[in-house]
């Protein structure tokens, strides 16, 4: 491991090189003019694994992009741990907000700023060079070593499941690395442990058939907006809590190991407060912040409309009105399920006037990872290893489709092991990479392959 | 009288071509492409007073859209009566909602469809064609008449106020009348006795600095449509009551007589729900839907807006969300101090972690009319002379700025003498007027000056 270490002190300046190199490409998914260059980003990464003489280096074409499977089977009849990461990035709207070009790489403040430094190109990169790292010195990888990294990450992974099903043989493996999250804050190894599901519907109400004067008709008929207001206003009580029956029937209780641990992190309110601009946290009553955007669901509305939205002033009643709704989910609340019961309790709270009109859309499992398998206890080692300090089991607010997708898939343990920052502009302008945290990444990587390689294969245990 | 009702029915076929003509000229005043069409739709006007030699035909300038006026000083030392139209119309978006263009009139049912054909350029060419057939035919008119037709109504007559000021030896009269509102129903000849006022606000509310990740950052900080949600909904309470308070301290009670007049019309719920095409009729509890129309004021939000609109769904907590709000007014309700009673109740019921912008506009005092004045008599008689039956007495729930204001300025009685019908669809597409009101309408007006002509000027009684 020494030799590895120091390969990849040596080899750090290269390192950084090479991922401003592959952030150049604009690998945008959701925008169909960049169809080209999504192929072009995949066969950047195919390249590299050719360099590298992986056993097989595959495109898997899906309806949409496609995704990158590689592998190194270099232990026989030792532990398989197949990665996940993806090569596609967000939009870069808007972009007169970007301080460099989200496409021109830039090293500021210790930084690589550019769209997909950390999410999820760097993060892919710290383990293609982790496997450089042993071949160029121990000659092989210490453990077998799936790689797939797909293309639709940041437009819904609507293709995985198909791909996984279609590879399930290809993608066996004993253990499943993610790195795709942030750890806590500078310098603190974090496992990401749970991940919060997502239910989604859209609520229309209708009333008039078009919109009336409100001279003429105010006070004879429902207003649409009023009576939408009206029922969105329903759905929390003053503290904060979700008023729908049955939302809370499937949620796990935070342990009071899991409060202590929780509200042992170092977490500093008022800096997490100052960087969403908010005048004050708030939310639901008898949880901390971080319990509430880790460990509890929420019920927000994303957008609303309805009516006149220009200037000035437009006397009427709106035909109609819309919202559009997503809830976050703990374990072991169902998407489906919570779609429903929100939908109902729309419906059965309508004021009487209006028309009402639910259309729930798919949404995703949350995920709660089994820290007592022993693997996690492999992985904090590791981890603190590179960092050199003690690794926290933290949560993370969003979804990552794959994690819930591979856990249900295959039963193996997934360690959600990331390398951002929870500042780090993943979906906004001014996306940025710690370079210190891409350093110790790649030996943190290199770590987790080196401690595997000690185990013995899952199915021998 | 005979001469001239029977050149009203010679004529018919004409005045509509002539109204036809008039209503092709796109005069919105709202938007500023169409200011030199403004003109031109003054000048129409102007040039068929010019035709019957008016004493006086002036184009009013203003810094909005012109007003045009003209006089007919036929009867010295006889009553003067001023007539009050409008030359502009309301916008016509959504365009693709006119069954026939806006501005390309058809006749369709014994209606002419347009925008503006009765709101108002329809009402005023029934005056002007009531003048014409006197002076076609006794050579003048029994009374002094004058007509003043403004071109910013429907954008808040801003500077109607400055006009009368400026004018206001110009305007003098001893009765006004207004003809821009809606007869009872077909055939029902009406004369309007109340108006409601109008109170405008805007209200944001603003949260994070930019749409935050709601996975990130959900349950941790306030949503603000959420919370604009809430703060809407707490205006009025389950009986459709509006809760804010001191908003009622001013509103003079219907008395019994009103009510019971009011009870007496030939109203069908049930056809005016259909004209909506609301699911029911709803509202405050305790009074009747004509009640609630005409004599009790609302609040109700004509638009409301925030976050993600698009297809799809985008998981974010907007940063913030906005709604217009405007109240209908009945006397003695203030404008300015309902708008600042709704302001300081939504500032007030704010949820924590938001800011709330409150933004009031310039609304219209209510306005209720002197009926026991003799006038009101001689109104209806003349009214019921063209139509055949008797005239009733109604309210309506919308504004007239001039109103109130001419009726604040020279203390005269006005006779809201209106040919429209309550589903002429005046704000929304597919506007529309009758023909037969339209024809009969002219027999009205030309009875009115007829029967003011037998009146002592206000003056000398």
């Amino acid at each position: 491991m020494d030799q590895v270490l120091r390969f990849i002190d040596d080899q750090r300046a290269r390192f950084v090189d090479e991922l401003a190199t592959w952030v150049k490409i604009p690998a945008i998914s959701s925008d169909p003019a960049h169809k080209a260059d999504m192929r072009k980003n995949a066969e950047y990464l195919m390249n590299e694994m050719r360099r590298l003489k992986a056993d097989r280096v595959e495109l898997w074409e899906t309806p949409g992009h496609p995704a990158v499977f590689a592998s190194f089977m270099h232990a026989p009849g030792g532990p398989t741990l197949l990665v996940y990461g993806h090569h596609d990035v967000q939009p870069v709207d808007p972009l007169d907000e970007w301080i460099s070009p989200p496409f021109e790489p830039a090293i500021r403040e210790g930084r690589m700023w550019g769209r997909g430094v950390v999410d999820d190109k760097g993060q892919v990169w710290i383990h293609v060079k982790a496997i450089e790292a042993f071949l160029e010195t121990a000659k092989k990888l210490p453990i077998n070593l799936k790689l797939i990294v797909e293309g639709e990450e940041e437009i819904g992974s609507d293709h995985l499941d198909g791909l996984m099903r279609e590879h399930a043989a290809d993608l066996s493996a004993d253990f499943v690395c993610v790195s795709d999250t942030a750890m806590f804050g500078r310098g603190i190894p974090s496992l990401c442990v749970g991940l919060r599901g997502l239910a989604i519907l859209e609520v229309q109400v209708s009333g008039p058939r078009q919109d009336l004067h409100s001279g003429s008709f105010g006070g004879g008929v429902a207003n649409p907006v009023n009576a939408l207001a009206r029922m969105i206003a329903s759905l929390h009580d003053e503290s904060g809590t979700i008023t729908v029956p049955g939302f809370y029937d499937k949620v796990k209780t935070l342990t009071d190991a899991e409060r202590k641990e929780i509200a042992g992190l170092p977490f500093d309110e008022k800096e997490w407060l100052a960087s969403t601009g908010s005048p004050s946290v708030t939310g639901e009553k008898g949880f901390s912040t971080l319990e509430r955007i880790w460990a509890r669901p929420t019920l927000d509305c994303n957008g609303i409309w309805g009516g006149f939205q220009g200037e000035g002033s437009k006397t009427i009643i709106p035909a109609r009105a819309s919202a559009k709704i997503t809830c976050r989910l703990v374990p072991d609340q169902d998407p489906d399920e919570i779609a429903r019961l929100v939908g109902a309790h729309l419906e059965k709270v309508a004021p009487p006037g209006v028309k009402v009109k639910v259309t729930p859309s798919h949404g995703g499992h949350p995920y709660l990872a089994p820290t007592d398998h022993p693997v996690f206890d492999v992985a904090k080692r590791a981890f603190a290893k590179a960092f050199g300090r003690p690794t926290v089991f933290i949560r993370e607010g969003g979804s990552i489709p794959f994690v819930r997708t591979i856990a249900d898939a295959t039963g193996k343990p997934c360690l959600l092991m990331g390398f951002g920052q929870p500042d780090e502009n993943a979906h906004a302008p001014n996306e940025w990479i710690d370079l210190e945290n891409f350093h110790l990444g790649i030996k943190s990587a290199a770590h987790l392959y080196d401690e595997l390689g000690r185990l013995p294969a899952e199915g021998k245990r």
